[in-house]
């Protein structure tokens, strides 16, 4: 077993790269086809700008998305997802759909299986 | 909206109880048939005992588990799954596969479906 491993269990090694408040939330975004720093953080839940640097890089480190320089505008990056990012996508499913059904006023934007 | 929440989206509001590294692996344990402090505390992620008390009230304060003092033995706490807490096992299975898909050499112990 790797040692940055917590255990052999999938769970806990998928949790140590999404086991937080917000990196499934960007993934959200990116699965709702935005790409720009700005677009993640004008997402309602107001993601504070470190926080969102930080697991962009954490994204991009681990193959989940991909970051893009635009030679037209200078200093301009986007990021999109890798097919490895794209594969969480039943994961927010799985989510999304768990918490439609126990939040009260909660709306999907994620298209429902 | 309720004050506490940080936006109506379904994936948020589950973040706000699951988003750590820890909840959802005492939540893998219930299912696995555990219901002692010490067994989830001998699982190998070596979970700290003042973390695992506080995912096991929120557990209880959010109606996923039940805690339950037997007379025989004073003091022995056990703990079970709501049919709320049950209800997780889609979550569990699709952050499990997903696992077992990315990470080389994991294994699950949930029986797959």
């Amino acid at each position: 077993m790797p040692a940055n491993r917590r255990s052999p269990c999938p769970v806990a090694c998928t949790l140590d790269i999404f086991g937080d408040k917000w990196t499934l939330l960007v993934k959200r975004d990116m699965l709702l086809g935005r790409t720009q720093f700005t677009e993640f953080s004008d997402s309602p839940e107001k993601i504070a700008t470190n926080i969102l640097s930080d697991r962009l890089s954490k994204l991009v480190e681990h193959g989940l998305a991909e970051r893009h320089r635009s030679d037209e505008s200078a200093g301009r990056v986007s990021y999109t997802l890798t097919s490895k990012g794209k594969s969480l996508k039943p994961v927010l499913r799985a989510v999304a759909n768990w918490g439609l059904k126990n939040f009260e006023g909660t709306e999907a934007r994620l298209t429902p299986k």
